[in-house]
């Protein structure tokens, strides 16, 4: 194998310029190696998978307090049971990776999603009302094959890692309980990571394969388009009814069971990326950030000693109350600043021999850059201040930055026209204006529709009809 | 689907019908169904999951803590890796599941094992001695098309979760003195599985595809068959020198990275259950059991509430030193005592009106039966005493069992007629004897030998020279 000369850890590109940027960011930022040799598969770096492993302690500790229990389902998948929704299969079939053994015809498929290998199994576990709610989750990678262009944490073919969560319910309204709970806890992961997602409802026409309904989260993205980011799927009885999942209620009827499914995963990284990052790199959250901040000595040879030896007695008293590294690579502080603000640590804390004269410490904020001293005496107090005002000033911008970015329109032409990147409107709810506003710029689409209605009612900008609904315009991923 | 009738939390087998306890143990513990639809392929159950995932956290702390890195490489592996060591490709191409689009030809199969997804990559990451050592784990589940009888927890198609630890140093020694830290890493999780294990070493014919030497561990079976149980891999420069892995020194020499890797996963929960399970279920070992004590109150219906009231106040007691849960189901003590024995709880706390009188409750340790009362006042303090005595009792007993199934063989016709289910003799340690001991009798063979020498030289049982090796003959799985 030639060795590829690459400068791993430079970024050149500006976040405007996005596609390049996040080309160069990943690998940059030791998130991914993109040099794996097939499409859409990427190696995770260890910096990117502790990110993605913290966001994922995240949902556990969720999942599990909420009752949700953690299980795992095979990889491989019979066809007999990927046939038995014929909606599902005809949604994944065409993105299927066939697997066998040597020379032998593939009669299994990997999990594309969860529902075939989970639900034959449900129908063995559910009999009786009181089996009833099974909620139950994985944490599993995913697989499709993808004929579009992939992009890494955005389009793989290997996804993950992501939860799954199904549930099944002997009552309809319990399930659509069930999907407030997901949104609960989405709204949760979303404070953490400091990101302010667009929440829609999806009409009937628009959901997963065979669902009734779906809450879902799109995340904006620096080149002004739309992420989906996270499904909350009102399954109804479509899928009970093909796998057969039947009760027995309080009273001897029988009937089938009522689902719910919901998931996400390494979007969230992807989203995390693409909101916070900047020119410099990542700005990575302190809730979420692995090393929360990280310690540089400034010395010349004859202050060396001294420097380290006090950075070290800073960095004990930090680790009492945030996660904190020090940098003591025999490299110059300029290109420990530069690889630190590549990984978008949130606090940068210097220590030099003035500040050892002065009993203090030099901290900057990757968020906006500001550079303060703190007295040493006032570390354990301010620090921890400083993560949390990071983490609510990203919080903020990004609320900003999402409603900065929704115009109103009020007529067709206004489509078209508008500079904003998200555009709200009224929309009569039929899926004949649906698609027809599909056409209308290319690669914009209505995609999804307000959870409250607007208090006064209006006319639908396509047919005029009486309407009160509010509907989403963007360009999708 | 049809619903097959299975009584699935009925254990009827003793232990010593091995097979038959072990095909009911698992459903009826809630470790996994093995329902789903195709050979070797079990899902895995809440509980049986939540023991595996306690499993893991132990690794993950481990590893964290001796400062080796969580990674993610790839499932599919394209065949230009896997061809770069022929000896690699030789031990696992009969067994690979292959992988393509639909009516494609594969090119891709799923990764048996680490090496061929992660090493071209450690090409491209290792330039100079400052890049070593690298140490990396990844935690995943791996695939091997199995012809062989498959076995749950023993023998899958779908083998995990497990941990692969791979390293790259600059010297021999290093990686000898990393293979010793993997060692010392095992031991602590042996600890806390509450096994003894025989760890032997492996003659060179007899290791991983391409490696130099290998440190094994097996684990005693009931049926008195050993099953190999986790390897530690000196990989040598077999694989740097195929994947091209190569750094210049500190003098500017090139040469290639020492290497090793490392193994092991759902064969410690395997272990775990054949060794401390006896007729009754399994026996869970406390540092282990994601429910530490089950607490069942027992009345009679005049003292439901005030039964129920004092188990809640003795719940939340407990909970602050250990992890505990309450049963309330509408189900007879005596159904509950059996479901918690099956799920190998270690304590069982019953509270009763007379307990409550008592000021005291009622205990029964699930690894012996005995059943004691505990004063109230004396819960905090007793409890973590009793835990820890269990785990000691069960560290204890697998120790006897272990020793007390090993004989010694003084000649080649002991190795035919001992009743002992290991035999450990001198040999010489030559291929040729190795060899010739397989046949003896069937299923058994010499598996590998004490990492210790005797003290004493002696002859070797098969050819008659002089010898110090010890060896170990036993069935192996």
């Amino acid at each position: 194998m030639k060795k590829e000369a690459r400068e791993s850890n430079v970024l050149k590109a500006k976040k405007s310029e996005f596609s390049e940027w996040w080309e160069q960011i990943l690998p940059a930022a030791d998130i991914l190696d993109n040099r794996y040799d097939t499409k859409g598969l990427w190696v995770f770096m260890p910096y990117g998978y502790s990110i993605m492993l913290n966001i994922k302690s995240l949902w556990d500790g969720l999942f599990r307090e909420s009752g949700i229990k953690e299980m795992y389902f095979p990889l491989i998948v019979p066809l007999s049971y990927c046939e038995k929704n014929e909606s599902w299969w005809k949604g994944f079939k065409e993105q299927a990776f066939w697997v066998s053994g040597k020379s032998e015809e593939a009669k299994h498929i990997l999990r594309p999603t969860g529902e075939p290998a989970m639900y034959p199994l449900f129908s063995l576990w559910i009999r009786a009302y009181s089996d009833l709610p099974l909620r139950i989750y994985e944490t599993v990678f995913s697989y499709r094959y993808e004929t579009k262009q992939t992009k890494p944490l955005i389009r793989d073919r290997e996804i993950g890692p992501w939860y799954e969560i199904h549930t099944a319910h002997s009552t309809k309204e319990e399930a659509i309980q069930e999907i407030k709970e997901a949104e609960r806890m989405n709204d949760v992961i979303w404070q953490k990571l400091a990101i302010f997602p667009l929440k829609v409802e999806k009409p009937i026409w628009e959901c997963f394969p065979g669902a009734v309904g779906a809450t879902e989260y799109y995340t904006l993205m620096p080149d002004g388009r739309v992420l989906e980011n996270g499904s909350l799927n009102n399954l109804g009885q479509a899928y009970s009814k093909k796998f057969d999942i039947k009760f027995v209620d309080a009273h001897g009827k029988e009937d089938y069971a009522w689902q719910t499914c919901t998931g996400n995963g390494e979007r969230y990284l992807g989203g995390l990326i693409a909101t916070h990052g900047d020119d410099k790199g990542l700005v990575i959250p302190p809730e979420i950030a692995p090393i929360q901040a990280i310690i540089v000595p400034i010395y010349y040879k004859d202050d060396k000693e001294k420097v380290t030896k006090k950075a070290l007695e800073i960095k004990k008293k930090i680790s009492s109350i945030a996660r904190v590294e020090i940098d003591l690579r025999d490299e110059t502080p300029g290109s420990k600043f530069y690889d630190w603000e590549i990984k978008g640590v949130p606090l940068r804390v210097e220590i030099g021999p003035k500040d050892i004269e002065k009993k203090q410490v030099t901290v900057v904020r990757r968020d906006n850059g500001t550079k303060m001293a703190i007295a040493e005496a006032k570390i354990l107090k301010e620090i921890p201040e400083l993560l949390e005002e990071i983490q609510k000033n990203l919080l903020g911008k990004s609320k900003s930055l999402l409603e900065g970015s929704i115009g109103i329109a009020e007529t067709k032409g206004d489509l078209e026209d508008s500079k904003k990147d998200i555009l709200k409107f009224l929309w009569c709810g039929s899926e004949r204006c649906w698609l027809e506003i599909k056409g209308i710029k290319e690669g914009y689409e209505l995609f999804g529709s307000d959870l409250q209605e607007s208090k006064t009612e209006g006319k639908c900008i396509i047919c005029g009809n009486k309407s009160k609904k509010i509907g989403y315009f963007a360009n999708t991923y």
